[in-house]
């Protein structure tokens, strides 16, 4: 799993160098750049087939255009996003998911004072029609930022009309058969920087 | 380090158990609740002093408290936020932190058509004021959610200004000596969950 965490890292550094113009890249410049190891590069970088060649280094939009194959970038990503609060709004509002392939096509909310509003580009639905929703378009992945407690029902509902994947804002950890479930828990992070900095002795770790 | 990123989710737990008004709790009904084997609970909790008694289990009030001084959320942790783009707002709106003693004092950004305006109770003021601002508060944690290219400079001046930690949402990485950094990238993250979907044998990584 942590090489799997860190491919979205090597996307990011690849694109940037394609960006400004960098067609090649030996694991030593890539490891100055990303400051991590030559030796964890290549190590990481032979657990999905290994993309350099000895003496010449690694060809950056071949590396970029594999390691998004590998993410499954190359596909498109059909999204819906339930609770339009303020952090649901700011997700419906960033542009940079839609040029990763990563398609928002509905938004939802239960509060009827939210329904029929525009964000980003899309009219708030009701959650009434979810499952509907849910089936017409082959939805892969729900982005919940709903609260807490109505989180464990809705999603079970749409973990059974077929959703792959849950992108969980909400404060709960969701157990879910055969559903993928990437968490960001933001008080958890922020107690987490906390702690480096009251404890700045074991920032080492 | 793990053992650090799992301090937060004990320590939320913990709060939800107290909530509910349970006052002990065995490493096997932890275990249970948070899908974590109860010896991995006994230790990581050793690691940080070894709260429980045997045969009685915790309790579950003071092991929440002790939890909560290690992450140092008895202290108070002022806070500016720079940037009130979309996900700024949001965040200048999440009541959660100030409960754990997260004290927002001051949003900034450097766009004359935000300037002036409350969002969440603060009233947004120029980057210009930041140096004076930082000296006369007590910052303690700066949380960046400006685009990339602002990003760097900002960070050193701040850290140069006394700040202790970069709660960072901008997608670049920063490494500044005698800072601690929490990077929250939410691009990374959605890749990390398209993978998992597209890749769903290795979801037991």
């Amino acid at each position: 799993m942590a090489v799997v965490r860190r491919l979205p890292r090597y996307y990011r550094y690849l694109g940037e160098l394609l960006d400004e113009g960098v067609t090649k890249i030996s694991s030593k410049e890539l490891s100055n750049l990303m400051k991590v190891t030559a030796s964890q590069i290549r190590q990481d970088l032979n657990n999905f087939g290994g993309f350099g060649q000895q003496g010449y280094g690694y060809n950056v939009e071949h590396l970029y255009l594999e390691i998004g194959k590998i993410l499954g970038l190359n596909k498109t990503n059909n999204m819906i996003l339930i609770g339009v609060g303020n952090l649901g709004q700011a997700l419906a509002n960033y542009p940079a998911f839609r040029k990763r392939g990563f398609n928002l096509v509905g938004i939802f909310d239960k509060n009827p004072k939210l329904i029929g509003l525009q964000i980003g580009g899309l009219e708030v639905l009701d959650t009434d029609i979810l499952e509907e929703f849910v089936n017409e378009y082959k939805i892969d992945i729900a982005i919940l930022t709903i609260p807490k407690n109505g989180t464990l029902e809705i999603a079970k509902n749409l973990a059974n009309w077929g959703i792959k994947g849950f992108w969980n804002f909400s404060p709960i950890d969701l157990f879910i058969p055969n559903v993928q479930v990437e968490n960001v828990n933001l008080s958890q992070s922020l107690m987490t920087l906390a702690y480096q900095i009251h404890n700045k002795n074991s920032s080492d770790f």
